[in-house]
This record gives C-alpha cells, structure tokens and sequence, in this order.
C-alpha cells in the first residue's frame, strides 16, 4: 500500500526528552531532578508530580529538550537517581515504542490501532501482528505489517508462547497490545509481560468479568455500556485500568447490537491507553495506575 | 419561603392523557388501541411502541389530547384491554405523582429533587419527607414539606415500617424515593413497593455493590465513577435499573474526593429517574426496564 | 481481499418492513395506519410517533413484519396515504441504501464507514467512491470499492459534477456522503441532492463555521471540540443536523492535535449520521430533523 | 439553619500551600522556585507545569507543605520572583477566597453553589449576594448569608455599580460570581474585575451568543445544548473560557424543555469553574485559561 497519510519528519523532535521515575516520597525530589536538567542545559516544556498518599510514592513527568546527547544527559541524571532510590526512565522524544500487536477474528480494535500508527497520531512502530486466525493476514497484508499465525490448541499453548517469546527477542519488542485477543496468556507470561501488555476488556470493568460480558449487560439491563484497557496481569481482568470509556444504550439494543455499540468504545479506550503508554505517560502506583495527560 | 418560580398554571393541560401498556405481543393491538383513541376524538402528540423479543411482550405509552373526560376515555380503553390482557394505565396529564421522600443525613440528592420540584421541572408533589435523623428537617422546613423524623434501630424497625406505611396510606402515597437512605427496607415492605419505590445507588452497578463504593472504586483505580437509580426490590442493589450516570476522575482523586465528585452524578441520575416514572414513560420488563425517553 | 466478516445472510429479514411518513397533523393518522397494516397482517415491532407543534406536521415511524409482498403492503398503504395528504415511503428491511462516498486525502472518516459496512453494522451497499485526489486509492482497493478519480478545478467544476451525477445514474445511488470532501457543490447539485447526502462538518456547528475550525477553536480556547453530520444544503454549514458528538480538550493541546482528535469524533457523527439515515430513522421537519433512535 | 454538613476541621491544612505562577518562559526556571521550595523546607505533594508555545509563557503551579510561616515562605520565593519576572501568588490552602454572588431571579445556579459551599465542596467564603431583584431572598436567608438587593435601571446602573464596589471594598471580596445575573456590567467595572469575575453564558460557546441561546439552540435543531463558565471581559461573552458542559437533547425538547435541561449543565459548570478557581488551578494566558486539574 502507498502512504496515506506522510510519516512524521525523522528528527523532529530531536534533541527532545521525555524523562518519567518514581521514588519514595521525601522533599527534594523536584529540585535534585531539576538541577540535572539545569545541569544539561535542559528546557522543561511539560511536566507533572504527584505524591501518593496510600503507597507514599512520588511520581514525576518531565518534557524537555537539551542540546546534549542522550548518554550526557542520562549521566547527569544518573547522578541524582541513586540518592533517591529511584525507579527511572530517559526516552528520546522521537523513539517510537516497538509494539506487538495480537488478535484473533475481530479486527476493529487492530483496524483503529493500524490506521492510527499510519495517520500519525500513534507514537508506534508495529514490527509484527500475531494471531490465532488467518481471518485478519489481508489488513496487516494492507497496511504492510507482517503477520505471524500462531494456532493455540491446550496442547500447543506452551510452544506457541515459545515462538511468541522468540518473536519478541527477535523485534525487540517493547510493548504487546491485545486487540481483542481471544486466548488466556500464560502466568508465567504475564508475569513475564508486566507493565509491557494492555489488553481490551469489553466491559466496563469490575463489572461483568468473564466471558460474554454484552450479554450479561444485556440481561442485567445498564444504561450504559463500556470498555476497559488494562495492563496484563495473571489475575485475570483484574489489571491495573488504564482508561475506559462508556457509551448510552437503550432498552431496545439486544445483545448483538450492545457488541456493535461496544466496538466502538473498545476501539477507543485501547487507542487512548496505547497512546499515552507510548507517550510514557501512565506509570505504576501498586494496582493503579498514575496518568499524566 | 416565598415561590422562586411561578407554579405551573393550572389547568394548562387540561384534556391530555398519558397511556401505558403492556401485553402478550401479537398483531392488532396499535389499531385496537388507537380504534379507542379515535372513538374517544383523541389525537396522539407523542407515542412509542416496544416487543420485547427476551419476554415476548409489547409495550406502547401514548401521549393524547381529547375533548372527553377521564371516564369516558378510561371506558373507550377498557373495552379493548380485555381482550389482549393488558396491563394498563390512564393518566391525566396535568396529576402530579405523589411521593415521599426517605433520607438520613447526605443531603444533595434530596436538595436536588426539592429544588427541581419548586422549579416545576419534577412533576411531582411531595407531600413527607421521612429520615432516620434529624440533619435534614431544616432543609424539608425551607420548602414547607412536612418532616417525619422515624428513627430506626433493630428492635424498632418494624415498628418504623409501620408508621411509615400509615404515613403512605394517609397521604396517598404513589411513588417512595429514597434519596440516599441508609437503612435496608424489609423483605415484606420491598415486595409491596414493587415498582413504586426508586432508590440511588452510589456506584455504577453492577460494580461495586454493597458497602462503601467509593473506596472500593478508589483501590481498584477505576477511570470512571458513576451511580445508578433503580427500582428497589428485596434483591439488594439488583433491582431494574432506570438511568445511570457517570463522571471521569483521575489517579489524584482521593476516596472522599470521588464521594464528592460521586453526589453529583447520583442527584443527577436520580432527578432523571424520578422525572421519567413520574412521566409514566417507564415500564417493567421482568428484570429491565422499557424507558421511553 | 478476503472477507474480514462474514456478510449478513441473505434474505435474513425477508418479510420485515419499515415505513416512515410525514403529514399535516390530525387526528386518527395512526388508526389508519395501523388499519392498512393489519389488512396487511402485519405485526409491529417497533415503532413511533411524533407531532411538532412549530411545523403543525406530524411523523412516524413504524417497523413490522408482513408474510405479504411489498407490493400488496404497499397498496395497503397507498389506500390510506391520499386521504392524508402523506409523504411516505415503505423499505424492505434487507435493502440496503446504495451509496456513493465522496472523500479528499484525509482518510479516517471514509475508513471508519468501510470497516463498518464490512463489519456489517452499517446497512449501506457501497458502488462507489469518489475522490478529487488519488490518496484514498489504495483503501478503496482493499475494500473492493471502485475509486473514481474525479479532478476539481474552477474550470472543470461543473465538467466534475456532471460526472459524478452520470455515475449517481448509472449506479442507482441513493445516498451522498460527503466523507471530508473538500470541495463545495455547487447550489444545484446540492438542491437535487436534498435530503440525500450527509456532510461532515469539522466542528461543533454553529461555532466555528468556514474554514480551518480548529484553529478557531484553539484560538478561542473551548474546552470541547465537536463534529456535526448535517444534511447538506446551498447555505453552507446551515443544513440540518442529523447528529453531534464533542470530546473533553485542554490547554496543552496544539491547533494540530485538536485536529487529531477530532478525527476521532468526525468519524463517529457521521457513521452514527449515516446509519440511522440508512435505517430511514431521519425525517426532516423543515430545518430541523427528527430522529427516531 | 442548623448546619447540614460539619465544617471542615479548622487548622486541616495548617502548613500546606500553594504556589501559582508565569513567566517568559526559559531554562532553570523550575530549578529556581524548588530550590527556594528546598530552602523553606517545603514538600511539594502535587504539581504541573506547562509552557505556551503560543505566547511563549511558562505556568507552574505547587501544591507543597512547609513547617515554615507564610512569611518566611513568601521571602523565600520573593528572592527568585524577581530575577524570572514572575507573576507569582502564594495561598495558604486552608483560607477560603472570599465569594460575592451575584444573581437575579433564576435561582439554580445559586441553588448549587450555596449546597456545595456548605457541602464543603467548593473552598470558597460567601459573605454576601447581591441582586437586582428580591426573588432569592429566602434562598439566601436559609443558608444564612447576607442578602443585598441593588436595583437596577438604565438611569442607576452608574449608582448600583457604586454601591457593589463599595460592598466588595468592606468585605474584601476576591471573587465575584455572576450566577445568571441578567444586567450587564459597565466596561470599566468589567475592566477592574478582569481575571476576579466568572460568568455562566447558558450556551456552547461561541456557538449562540446574545440573547435567548435556547431558542437560537432550538431553532438550529443541534443535537447537544451546553453552558460555558467564562472570565468576565468587556467584549460581552468572549472572555477567557474556564469550563464547558453539555448535555445531549433530541427534537421533541421544545424551547423551553432546553432551558429546563440545560439549567442543570450551568449549575455543573459554574461550579467547577468556581471551585478551580478557588483552588487556584485557572491561570490565565492571553484570552485562554490553562487549567491545571
């Protein structure tokens, strides 16, 4: 397929930072962080804390640019984070976030994610689409993406996470989104995958965990209906929530017609999540999570 | 206090009716309906019709104008309600749904309904207000609605119920309202305010039942509160649901921030819910319910 | 390409009818109505019924089930519609509306309605699509659709235009989407057109009318932006509104991520716009519309 | 009145600040304010920073805690101001701003923020209302604050505006509320109050300036009606937009149901706008507000 839409300009946000960390909460925080950034001549342009009063963490955001390189302001930086305990993170504002997306038969949370990364407004590369079924080769075929079919049979779970894991060395891949992925990953996995997978629940979590959650909204009669993207842990639906959203719904949609209404908001809520995880905007708080946007 | 807004006048709709229905579904009823609707010289100003396929029922709410009485429209419709076993309902427009109101000490879901009611836009009357505690007399004072203060312990709960059905009998009760109600109404008293009693639940049901939502929203981290009006039944928190609201909140949100953010949205969704059965453009479909809004 | 979604069964609603009908208001419209469709033995399933008080007309929508052919049905109603003085027409529920789309470069509006009329959840055939540009080329072909390229230029606008009526022609087109067409019709093909193509207009009309809304709204500094999907009519942007959807925005947001954003909301109004113009759920009530959902 | 809700605990927030300010934007500026921060032994538990590439200004706003006096804090942050040429205020977070509202005869706006006032959800001090009519009198005496009717002609405007002055002068008023108050203000009193006033404008700005928004909203048949909380200029509704709420309506709402409907997106709006502002979260730049929430 040619271009739709033209790429970003390579290089234009070089020379941009995006840094996010989380410590332990104590005071000087801010200005140990701000006197490396003074120290590497740096310009905030967007930035955000926040203190967390039930897990005592403090959590900071920080765009900037810099005339020096990665590696002297990783240095400068370096230099403060031991003293504060510091979980931290330095990322070039131009790296796109390589990204694994898995899917089965349903397509329109990989649609959105696909035109999305191609319009532009996905700070993604998609290196690899992985999938149970063949139903969803001709759209990655479309937007030039390759497509691995990997089947799941109880039998072969084991060796297809095997070539899922490979996959992923292989690429380099920093984060695997579950489009509407229809298998249960492994606990080693998930474990394995923590804070690097989201996943679509079609619900507006806690409600209706398990399966066939239009179905059950449907019986229960809500007025509105929703989805939630989470981060993946081996306690199934019961991830850190990232973003979810809902939509009205009225006595006459029958359940069919809530799974219609419901791709939307799917598609929607996984979008937003992938956004901001690839913006490094969502960090972790214990089983919540912290969003800076 | 002096009238913040002029009543509505009176007699301003005299001549308008208000139909429900329900019945087995099959064909003939619209034409049998709107046969008596012709005898009877009505002419239709709003009307929707619903078959259920889950419960293979049909509902239909007209709203008419007719030069003739109650009477003589209630028999041009008795005629044909037999013959379909309805379920059926005749009102007039300008008769506004007698309610009491039940609170303990929260008082903005009660404010809410008492200020809407004065501005005309909840037509109902409100001829008691019952609570548990004493917080709120000032505010049933302020708009000359009578206050009944029913204390409730254990040992006095019947007793209470008591007084409380003697009170609907006197008064001519239609509707109960509890508008944030602390106390569980008994099985006996549920089963006899079968589609005549609303209550708010603060939490986007079916998440978060029972005690204390909002800190349970709180630790799960959730992007989305909401609460939930719905018909109360002995089935606690499962009752038909009327409307439900919601309102984004983010990681910054204490517990006690999302109660405060939270008493919004309950007035809001229970003012609605009051505002449509009040308007007869409720209807029950086993477990869900028909709104024709 | 292959088929992503497996399409709707043939003949899956065979029998299955929907009348819309408008007409000066008086009484026993409805008892007439009903009276054609039970000589028709038809069975009503969904239906509704609005008069408005500032055009004195009156509106309805009905959909039912006949084991009668269209033509008996249709002669049924054809008895009735003379003595009212009624606009009205009668769709068999499988049909779907033939449908050409009209697009420039930008392509999120034009793929979210090709994914879901593939998806099957918008009930629109699609012989067509035009452009005056070759970008959108490319997801024409993947979805099998015809593309043609149409050159606009002041010279050959009216050349342009003869060809696009030419093809409406050849290709029994009853609908016109405008799916961010940047182009203005001229006043005669938008006066033939009438009622028979929806625009998308990118902003919350009537704010930001004319060109580059996003700029407006940033430089005006709203706090929602908004898409509207609107009949189109000669008075550019005055057409009426068949439906309206905003998203939360704030300061941080750039002109160009406003537009981003809004993508998202355009393609929303105007699938929702054409699906319920598909499912004859629009009627006009002079500039007004009225939407039976 | 008895108190509804209990006070918020005097001395709460003893030692707890917080920090506004702008300045052309450049490096080291958040390294300048965390030092003096460091210096007066500060904790910062919330904050945000953002820099306008539109006008080149750089917003910052703490939320700290300091063992220090609201002196020596000031002295600490008064040796950094000066040298960035910074617009800069220091709040003590338990002093509530002082808030005169003004009203007229609709009284839900000022319904919803006496509630919320003595609610403890709104952090502000009402010491006076002031209306041009004597219809809220009661509203006002039961929540037990000062009632000031001011008259107003076209031959007293100069005379009412007078004694306003005088009133916000003796009671040390910071922030003037215009809650549907229908007169409008003299350019010079617009002048002296700039970035001190908020209005509700009772449509979606700057969709439906000028008088009588609903019926404009009516005619237009949109699909979402809306309030706009705005900072009050001489440019009549054009002032800096702090808030916008919506509400999603359908043809059969008449003119006057819009008024009903949206009266309650009003109330939200002012509300919140109110509230930020008394957090001090609305900065202003240029005719936009960067709102830190």
């Amino acid at each position: 397929m040619t271009e739709l839409i033209p790429p970003l300009p390579a290089g234009a946000r070089t020379g941009a930072y995006t840094l996010t960390l989380s410590c332990p909460d104590r005071p000087g925080i801010v200005h140990a962080v701000s006197a490396s950034l003074v120290a590497a001549e740096g310009n905030i342009t967007e930035s955000a804390q926040y203190g967390s009063p039930e897990t005592g963490s403090f959590f900071m955001r920080v765009e900037f640019t810099s005339p020096r390189s990665y590696e002297q302001v990783h240095s400068e930086l370096s230099a403060v984070a031991g003293g504060f305990s510091m979980s931290w993170q330095l990322h070039r504002a131009g790296q796109r976030v390589r990204t694994l997306i898995m899917a089965s038969k349903s397509g329109h949370c990989l649609n959105d994610l696909l035109f999305q990364q191609r319009a532009g407004t996905l700070p993604v590369e998609i290196p690899a689409i992985v999938s149970n079924h063949r139903d969803l080769e001709p759209l990655a075929e479309f937007y030039g993406v390759p497509f691995h079919h990997i089947p799941v049979t109880p039998e072969t779970k084991q060796q297809a996470e095997d070539r899922l894991r490979a996959l992923m060395a292989e690429l380099d891949i920093e984060l695997v989104v579950l489009a509407r992925y229809m298998q249960i990953l492994s606990n080693e996995l998930c474990a394995d995958l923590s804070g690097r997978a989201i996943n679509i629940h079609h619900s507006f979590l806690p409600s209706f965990k398990g399966a066939r959650p239009y179905h059950q909204a449907h019986a229960r009669g809500v007025k509105l209906i929703g989805a939630t993207a989470h981060y993946v842990t081996s306690d199934l639906d019961e991830g850190p929530i990232i973003e979810q959203e809902v939509i009205r719904v009225d006595h006459a949609r029958s359940a069919a017609q809530l799974a219609a209404l419901g791709s939307d908001v799917e598609g929607r809520a996984l979008s937003k999540a992938v956004q901001w995880h690839a913006e490094h905007r969502v960090l972790l708080d214990g089983m919540r999570t912290i969003v800076f946007n």
